[in-house]
């Protein structure tokens, strides 16, 4: 074969090569499609694994921690959830202590993702909770003004279509010791009530229609 | 008009009646296949309304008791998938102490229906629980057998096809304070993952497969 075939037959097969890869995925997302909306669940606990790729797509070195490398597990799908917001993120969650959680929401706050947290009045002053690391970061915060009830959601929605939401507070023993599940849809019947009820609790929580406190709650720990 | 036409004509409207109710009923359950899977969403806190019409349908005198009455409420819905069960009942619970909820459980043991509990070791001793009556009316109940764990769920199948799960215990808090959420589907991808996840804890904590404790723990109070 000469140089000159040799070339045609290359170029011939990278554009049969793309083409193939163009037409695998369109196949895929039909697929997806008809199967109908996302829907996915996630019992726990979840091994201990590393998910710093999740952090750092493009890393120039493997990563040298001892964990465990390569492996999905509950939580990794989980932060994978979390991370693939590009507009938005609510999080109305009882308990928030996760320290890779924070981080990926942290993360996601300087991409320029908007996003709003409502939590627990209580919870969110115990020792090792990431509220205050969340706000110091310059994340809007509302927490449930009644000392008389708790708010015991721990759900979020990503860019408004995707619901994560089940029994887990966003916890290390939660995560990585109890029996837990999440579930994570984007079938609308189910999003848009979550999003009606954070939108309620955003605005009802709102802290310029409550009168400041004269006293302050002392921090206190609280076993998960 | 006849006696005899007037028979005719009474009976032919009773007949178009029938084909009617019965064409209605046809049309009804065609429009909710088309729709898909049930879907519903309960959030609470939820007023507390008589729900005795939901135990005794075919009560002679009206309730006289000084709650309000023909209310449904997200507790009411729940009671109602809850009772909804004909041949099973699956029950994972972290905390329950709701009378209500036991009531129903025991009404379906009663009426047959099989059920299985699995709740969490430490919470099936607080004071208010319950697992004790459940398990005095002959329910098989089992615990999470590890102390070092806490068996976090709050999910139900009714029959082996309708999921019941959230971020709700099952107390008298979370049904009438608490800001919470339930989810009932009947969706088979989300159903499924929820039954197998049962029955691991249910053949993982036979308490056959496990050597018995020498020392008893002692019940205490834990605030909800």
């Amino acid at each position: 074969m000469s140089f000159k075939e040799l070339v045609k037959v290359l170029g011939l097969g990278a554009v049969a090569l793309v083409l193939g890869v163009e037409w695998l995925d369109w196949l895929t997302r039909r697929l997806r499609v008809s199967r109908g909306p996302l829907k996915e669940v996630l019992f726990f606990p979840s091994p201990h694994v590393c998910v710093e790729h999740l952090f750092t797509r493009h890393r120039r070195f493997p990563c040298a921690c001892p964990l465990p490398h390569g492996i999905e597990t509950s939580f990794s799908r989980l932060l994978e959830h979390l991370l693939s917001a590009r507009t938005s993120l609510d999080l109305c969650v009882f308990s928030f202590s996760h320290m890779e959680l924070s981080r990926g929401i942290i993360l996601l706050h300087k991409q320029g993702v908007i996003i709003r947290v409502v939590t627990d009045r209580d919870y969110m002053t115990i020792t090792g909770s990431q509220i205050g690391t969340l706000r110091k970061a310059g994340i809007c915060v509302r927490h449930e003004m009644s000392a008389a009830v708790h708010m015991h959601h721990k759900f979020a929605l990503v860019d408004g279509k995707k619901l994560i939401t089940g029994s887990l507070n966003w916890t290390l023993t939660a995560v990585q010791s109890n029996k837990e599940n999440v579930m994570i849809t984007e079938e609308p019947a189910l999003v848009q009530p979550y999003q009606q009820e954070f939108q309620r609790l955003w605005e009802a929580n709102d802290p310029t229609n409550h009168k400041p406190q004269t006293k302050l709650k002392p921090s206190f720990v609280i076993s998960d």
